[in-house]
């Protein structure tokens, strides 16, 4: 699969967008026109993305900016994730980055009073739909971080379902040190770590260690940074080498479960545990491990 | 008390448990018809059970199948839990089990196509039942765990309200590795831990050490195996020390707050204080304190 | 500004209070009389307060009572906190302790039942009101906290914003001792520890240290006794030294968004992203920032 033809998308999104969120994503990418209308000559893309083996890496690659998640590395990111996102042969999803900084947030160039309102909200609204979209995705996204990474940088690793840090990365939500409290950035931090810890994050603007974010459940992992790539390899090609239906459904009925009341959750799983079972992946599984040999996946 | 006869009930549950919550697990109790017409001889009960000074001990006691929670085992638990659970000779429940394995989850071969999806659904609904059950009963429930616990074994620990392990446990939710996503032990995991452990845990099914498990909130404490009954036991004397009624009225006020916004959760809490102190052993704790001497509980 | 202007309120209460809260803030003020029929010589305040550098410090000062959270305590608290609350001059509040206990919760004598059941609700109520008044507050509250905290005095802890703790301090949540289960506290403390740390400390009443108390996530800060006061003042001053209305924003966005659905809560906060780059202080800063210079806020 080449990353030339990760922008085209039709008109019809898959399934597990869901209507109504397609219907924003679709808005979100048609709201300045077609793209060839007002912007005849394409500037190189702020992401670059290849896929091997199941695993799609995507690189935040505009290292000068800091990976600022401007406007246009946003919709780039998001296209990178939603290319062929219901294809079989994606599995896994890992978001690095070019250069020392992970992302240093919000392009603030674009966020000065020269932009309208209008197009302040779409930034932000297209963060947000993008932070959403990996929750969505039917696959793991796993963000590898070699760097500092702030505001929005933060949210983007807040909001993966899994993060793998080195140990010389760090996290800051510092917004309010020039005027911009790191709101939309809270969204991810605050369900991600206790809320004294994000207080102070966002208060203050001071950064934390890996290990203090690894403490407080901001990471998954953290490794020195000579075995980053090697342990999120090996996170990623284990997760490759599952069953996308099963991985897919757990994915799924996890963020759906998480919020509703004990009962509620457990009446939806429930229901998720039958279906996982009646799956021809389900019953190869079962087989197989009672048959103490390996099992073939079906997809 | 005898553990013999544990497996009586009457048609009748006890208020604590709800109107909606005993139809369910009666049917659960019932759905096989009566136990002497289906089954003549009756099996060795995969749980024993003993109490003593108010402290009920339950013994997964199948170690040969892992402790596996066959639906003969989830019965047997929830049996070993509502039996007498109203009795003011009960004061605390410790959950622990026989052998190196606390419970590998869920007994696969109840799983395989040769059952119906309906028998399927009742081991889900009968486990999710019993963790439910755990947060429902008037007493703490203590899980005493030394060994490995997997799956629906993980799920267990998760939903008890302390839990106690030696420093060799370890804790996994591998059902993705043979194609049945823990998405039930992933509500309980996931009100446990924080969102990126648990789904790390969940997407690869690797283990993590009781350390991390302490470190991330699913333990209240790990100790060396040598001393693990022992710390077990001054929890739970503590606790068995302690006014039912006031112990009681907080377990079950704890969790009826926690969902809630925090307005309301003050709302309902505040009138529990008043009526906590309106209890006879609220009076008469107060009083002891205030006197310095130690109180001398009514219940 | 002087401590002594203190007491003095209009009927009219600050937006940000909300009118129910502030009706029921005045209920609890005027329920008991005006305060000079009843009271026609005011006792020592048991808590003192001064501001300097938009920093207010109050402090709990009854240490022969172990800083215990009388009526009278409470209402002192909440007076001291709602001052001039609006006011440009105050943008950071920290709350201390006289001596070397920073609260020991409830004053019981005034539990016992030669008080009335209505006294006892004003008693919970008021303590109530005041938790979530420092989140309804404008400016961030910051415990700073030097010794023991127990009971409501923990509960105090855990309902501040931010909270800097010596390595001598603990935390424990005891009523259960003494017949009076921590119902109350355990609403703060249920919501910044893991459940299973808060069960057990609330079913135990066992104190768990500030390094546990870090751990879990009920303090943002742990540093030697002989540190606590700069590393709180450094904290506040950072903040003092930031923009009022922005961190007024950030503090009401984040609590309004936590307890919202994923996609609401960006929805609300793209839209407070985009209000907080249109206020002057927004625009300052970024421009600064672009321009490679300080900020200088209007406000």
């Amino acid at each position: 699969m080449a990353a030339a033809g990760f922008r085209a998308f039709g008109a019809k999104g898959p399934a597990w967008l869901g209507r109504s969120a397609w219907a924003q994503l679709s808005a979100g990418f048609c709201s300045r026109g077609p793209a060839g209308a007002e912007r005849p000559e394409l500037p190189p893309r702020p992401t670059r993305a290849r896929q091997q083996d199941g695993i799609r890496n995507i690189v935040l690659n505009d290292p000068k900016k800091r990976n600022a998640l401007s406007l246009a590395m946003l919709k780039s990111l998001q296209s990178d994730l939603l290319h062929e996102a219901e294809s079989k042969d994606l599995r896994v999803i890992i978001i690095s980055a070019e250069g020392p900084v992970f992302s240093s947030g919000h392009d603030l160039k674009e966020l000065t009073d020269e932009r309208s309102p209008e197009y302040h909200a779409e930034v932000f609204q297209t963060c947000s739909e993008v932070m959403l979209l990996i929750q969505k995705l039917p696959v793991p996204v796993i963000a590898m971080v070699n760097g500092l990474a702030t505001a929005a940088g933060c949210q983007l690793v807040a909001s993966c379902d899994i993060a793998v840090a080195s140990d010389k990365s760090s996290f800051a939500t510092p917004g309010v040190n020039i005027g911009l409290f790191c709101s939309t950035p809270g969204v991810a931090l605050g369900r991600a770590v206790p809320r004294k810890v994000a207080l102070e994050m966002l208060f203050t603007g001071d950064p934390i260690s890996a290990q203090e974010a690894l403490l407080h459940g901001l990471l998954s992992k953290v490794v020195p940074e000579e075995q980053l790539e090697e342990e999120t390899m090996r996170i990623a090609k284990k997760i490759a080498s599952l069953s996308r239906p099963v991985v897919s459904l757990g994915k799924a009925t996890f963020y759906k479960q998480l919020p509703q009341d004990l009962r509620t959750a457990y009446h939806l799983t429930s229901q998720t545990m039958v279906d996982n079972v009646a799956l021809k992946d389900g019953q190869e599984g079962i087989k197989a491990f009672i048959q103490k040999r390996k099992p073939i996946w079906l997809q």
